[in-house]
């Protein structure tokens, strides 16, 4: 098999993706004709899919396609990357904020003042919501609840979830009115553009904290700001942006209740990506069903 | 029944030991002679414990018994509060820490500047010393594993705990070496007296962090920033000290490589503590086995 690595970093996952296949021939060029898969991520050298008319699936690299699935050359097979390493650092992300959001950690200023303070409810008291419940959504909720927090989860279908109430798209706002402490791990779809805005921020409980490692374009970002300036957010994790990097200009950079990181949470390991990329090479070549297909009408 | 409540915040906790004993005759002065058991908690208005001759039962509402323990007129059976919430905070503390260290959350400066890191290994691929394995350390362990997280154990007696390795007295420097995160537990006894020094932070890997929640005499201040100062120590998170409230010109207080919380950890909660004290005092008073009795001599 001959696979196209359409995708930067080709000495970080050259070695992973040869490790998992010996056997798979790697190649960063060739003819197009002779290519059987393709191994497709952002920022590579190549974006017209269109002369590899015999590839018989296009693995994305990424969690989230909306950068290919748009593409008007692609007219293979398209799966996303189901990283169990990803969805395992995404939950630790997401519950590292939340503890620092759960533990009040930033009223502790180091100023020589010792604050007889009342302790914060137990995680069993508090509510934490999570918008999405695919994947990295489950995990997240997985980890959460082995602390001991209440999970409310949303998703547009309202599929059940073991251990978690699930709130379908009729009932956005009571998901909202849950979330002392709220996680975006929508998709990037038409429904969800715009979708935290000043009018579902304002649903949510009096000083909540915001966690945004999904997408840059479900976030109203004045909409945020402004959100912040009254109090109605108490602080903003913010993992993605609409433009990436964040401009050096951008208020958040300088917000006093934002904490920009670096698009870290999904950071894709290749030890534990390549593996799957391969499997899934294999079962198109083989006739097999392909794991993680995107639905290009969905577009995830 | 006729119990002496001997500690301070009687608003806080006489509602929930009332709701917990309704027959209870809970009091803050009465004869002497007359008093079945007592609740004692550091800071409260009555040090002599020996006129109260007919009471079967100290029961303190701290976990920590330092400071009754070595009280000369204490001849009545002392027991240390377990409170199951107290564990659970105590592990939510811990684990929130764990967490900002593992992650690495101090990294991301607000300054503009989208620094491309790579991401932090996995909890599964990081090990998180714990020196105690009592009921605290037992439930801090359990917490952190389910994150995922390696745990090494550490306690005087070795005694295995489930899907923990612990060290015993003998391999101390061991549990040390593997302590990329470091968190104490041990209770204040003549043998933990220091035990965190020059020596023994030494052998914790390089840039390791220290979450303090324990106690304060386990740790010799100026060897931590030393420690700290040469870089051996990257962050200490300090929860007890010698002297409470820690003194406003402390080192501690000003020292970038420490932060500072008010003795919040382990903070018990009347609603889960009130019905292990009223448990244990009816078990003293029927005859039947107290629990978490303290051993005199031990101090613990």
């Amino acid at each position: 098999m001959r696979v196209l690595f359409a995708a930067p970093d080709w000495n970080r996952w050259a070695p992973a993706l040869q490790k998992a296949a010996p056997e798979m021939e790697l190649v960063q060029q060739a003819e197009p004709a002779s290519i059987d898969a393709i191994i497709y991520a952002p920022g590579g050298e190549i974006d017209d899919l269109s002369p590899y008319v015999n590839a018989r699936l296009v693995q994305s690299l990424w969690a989230g396609v909306e950068r290919i699935v748009t593409n008007p050359t692609l007219t293979q097979p398209l799966a996303r990357m189901v990283d169990p390493g990803l969805a395992m650092g995404m939950a630790e992300y997401c519950t590292g904020w939340v503890m620092r959001a759960h533990l009040g950690m930033d009223r502790y200023r180091q100023d020589g003042e010792w604050r007889n303070e009342t302790a914060p409810p137990l995680a069993k008291n508090r509510n934490v919501t999570i918008l999405g419940m695919g994947e990295l959504g489950r995990s997240v909720a997985a980890m959460l609840r082995g602390i001991g927090f209440q999970i409310t989860g949303y998703s547009a279908s309202g599929r059940p979830v073991d251990g978690v109430e699930v709130m379908g798209a009729a009932h956005l706002d009571r998901a909202l009115s849950r979330g002392e402490i709220l996680i975006n791990l929508l998709p990037d779809t038409p429904e969800t553009h715009g979708l935290l805005n000043a009018d579902t921020l304002g649903k949510l409980p009096r000083g909540a904290w915001l966690i945004n490692p999904g997408r840059g374009t479900v976030l109203d970002d004045d909409a945020l700001l402004a959100a912040l300036d009254g109090g109605q957010v108490a602080h903003a994790v913010l993992d993605v942006f609409k433009n990436e990097p964040l401009p050096a200009d951008h208020p958040f950079w300088s917000h006093p209740g934002v904490t920009v990181t670096p698009h870290i949470a999904a950071e894709t390991r290749a030890d534990t990506a390549a593996p799957v990329a391969v499997e899934n090479i294999r079962r198109a070549l083989s006739g097999q069903p392909v794991l993680h297909l995107v639905d290009r009408e969905k577009g995830y």
